[in-house]
């Protein structure tokens, strides 16, 4: 699944150029088939809106903040009237989510029929490299639009998303991996965590969960801070080693859709990303950054900051062969290889991700876009997670607030703070700083809480 | 997991040339972490034998049989006192198989490391690539013989030999595949199911079982002889597929370690291997053959025959294309894809098999080092299961009949019945006819049955 993240005048959209071409851009998530827990993301895939380009189509499972729309196309310049918006109906359970049964609603066939009108379908991308999105194409008669559309078809999206996958691939493609293995059955992993405990704390890896929720760290000794972790559990003999097991295997494996991946826990690294588009042409580069969590993710930092140049290479080198194995599986779309960078510098890598990420639409579209030439050379982007405790009651309240404030993004001055993403329905939106160096964009940060701190006045 | 079929000059083994070196070769089966239907598997690895070189460390579950090393050992010319057989102490529940905890006790690495002596590690080989034997090569020291070791240490065995991991690299290799979808949830393959129903039979295939017995044909018409499958099961409704489903998820998920594997059932087919050894220079075609079924595996030929030159080639072809898939993931060791000819001639990949096989000693060592150059140009070789109804004391006793009879195998005449493998503890001995065309070997095969089917008299 690929949604180039720049490229503007290498790849004409669906209305510049190619006046009879439709390119339809799909909001999905996660892949149910393989995690159930995403039901509340109607918000958070409307990040894709950062994508389109003129003549678009774009199918999300609700209907976007019309606000966040104008807002984001005033920043890439994409005619929001040239857009189409198609939302298949609601299925009961599935409001919120492109679900397999929405995208094969023959309602929203119709809808998209309608959509397309006379044009040629010229790409079927997704944010996440689903099943039903190949099964989509198909019905369309567009699966040459559908870059890598037969690995998706088989499944793909479940290989390039699995952390047991992940490493795998990456021991046979030589980058370095923290010690561990894949938790084939309990009694392999049980094995494996009991040898890696002997050396320290070991943390258990859901296959599919994202953020840190999916990992849990186990140790012998006191219980310490987990950071990228939901909890620290403490076992003492083997025995408790497995029953641990026993009693989380259900949910490690995803109700048996995947393999827990077993690794030692390395105390106070970073962890980067570093992100490449996969095309038949090839691998190439698209952005880097870091991650910051407590202990969930909390952040990114685009591009990466301070990081030795030596040790930057490691992490883009150790990428790229990700990518190239992947790219020689069939593969087509973004990976994001994650890794954490220890107190001896060394480079290891812990996961990879075959999709649209949360990184993605920050550098590709509002950084490379937006910012422009610039970005990455005189201006860094901090991205934020909502903080804990801050509040505001809508997307055009957020809007304004920051306007008010003088703190909204400024194309002049190519500073300032772009809102990343629609209302998240409770208390915040998402959103990243630009400004010249990390040390300033923290302190607008940090201008922002007088703004949305609980307690704290709103400006007039 | 490497094993070299063939190629005896080009690779000199522990005795010869290199009297300081050992290599290892252990005769394991089917990991157990996600197959545990092998405890009766102890005579089948002995084939082991027949790629044993001068010096070469033989790890067994069972002791093999002096009568059938001493056969094999005559025809292969690898002097029998030169090679040491080591059988880890058996736990209890594995007697028959190289399990895990086998591989793992420190009593077998004592034992292992007496065998070695002196000698340098020069390779670490076996049958199936399992981590157990990844884990016993790092206790050896020995993770650079071990070709592939990362990839296998990080549970690649199970990658390589998954039937849904297949229809993935498969799809994404761009390998022709019948109709189908790899059942990521059972809503999902339900879905695949219901749909391929409306153009015929559906065969739903378990992730890991072999040789027919994971296969089961779903179909809405009149019941049919099922080849390579162990049932039909006739279906009416959508609610009957889901049911069919529910009940046998758990063991088509072989307990939630694997994903089934939904498919257009092709009739009237007939059935190929293609092998191809992957080493860090490439990827090698190493033999091909055809499978007989009725309905399970009743035996093999080698080469194939009489398949149009047009076909063998995209049969290599698309075999070459997931060999070069898997090596560019890291998969090192024999990988046999598996085909369907159908009527129309068109050639659909069925599965890979990413260990060696039960053809590999066949075309490998019977074929290219016992029949020498003459193998595929003017000698063919017929492989037969042990047929139902037949019997036979012994190995020693099989032996002698053949060669009272006239039948067993003439180095002279490079014609006769080669007994493949040690007694099967029940009733049968494998074997194979080696002759000048594949009617001349039926004829050889026929004339096996006056000798061993059940009521006729023993020759005096």
């Amino acid at each position: 699944m690929l949604i180039l993240p720049a490229d503007r005048a290498k790849a004409p959209a669906s209305g510049t150029g190619h006046p009879r071409a439709a390119r339809i851009l799909i909001g999905n998530d996660f892949s149910e088939d393989v995690r159930t827990d995403r039901g509340w993301t109607g918000w958070w895939v409307q990040r894709l809106v950062w994508f389109a380009e003129p003549g678009d189509i774009l199918v999300l499972p609700v209907r976007p903040e019309e606000a966040f729309v104008e807002y984001v196309t005033s920043l890439t310049g994409t005619p929001p009237d040239s857009l189409t918006i198609v939302v298949p109906p609601a299925h009961a359970g599935s409001e919120g989510t492109l679900s397999p049964g929405r995208l094969a609603d023959p309602r929203f066939a119709r809808m998209l029929d309608e959509a397309i009108g006379e044009r040629e379908v010229t790409q079927v991308s997704a944010l996440w490299p689903d099943t039903a999105v190949a099964r989509l194409a198909r019905t369309l008669g567009a699966t040459g639009a559908t870059p890598g559309h037969g690995f998706i078809d088989q499944a793909g999206g479940v290989m390039v998303n699995s952390k047991s996958a992940f490493r795998t691939i990456a021991a046979g493609a030589g980058v370095p991996l923290p010690p561990g293995a894949v938790g084939i059955s309990p009694e392999a992993a049980e094995e494996s965590v009991w040898e890696l405990l002997t050396g320290g704390p070991v943390v258990v890896k859901h296959d599919f969960l994202s953020g840190g929720r999916g990992n849990e760290i186990l140790t012998r000794g006191e219980p310490f801070r987990p950071i990228g972790a939901r909890r620290v559990v403490r076992v003492s003999s083997r025995e408790e080693v497995r029953s641990y097991l026993g009693q989380q295997w259900e949910w490690l494996t995803a109700g048996g859709r995947g393999r827990p991946v077993v690794e030692r826990y390395v105390r106070d690294s970073s962890a980067f990303f570093v992100e490449f588009l996969v095309t038949d042409d090839g691998v190439r580069l698209t952005g880097h950054g870091e991650l910051l969590s407590a202990p969930y993710a909390v952040g990114q930092i685009m591009p990466s900051q301070g990081l030795e140049p030596e040790v930057l290479e490691r992490i883009v080198d150790g990428g790229r062969r990700l990518a190239q194995a992947l790219h020689a599986i069939g593969y087509r779309g973004i990976l994001g290889p994650d890794t954490i960078v220890t107190p001896e510098r060394d480079v290891l890598f812990t996961e990879y991700n075959g999709r649209v990420t949360g990184s993605t639409h920050i550098y590709g579209r509002i950084g490379a876009l937006v910012v422009g030439e610039g970005f990455g050379r005189d201006r860094v982007i901090l991205e934020r997670v909502w903080p804990e405790g801050w509040s505001t009651p809508s997307f055009p309240a957020t809007r304004e607030a920051l306007e008010k404030a003088g703190l909204g993004y400024d194309p002049v001055t190519r500073t300032g703070v772009v809102l990343t993403n629609a209302f998240d329905g409770t208390n915040g939106v998402m959103y990243c700083v630009v400004a010249e160096d990390l040390t300033a964009a923290w302190a607008r940060d940090r201008a922002l809480e007088p703004l949305f701190a609980a307690g704290s006045r709103q400006p007039a």
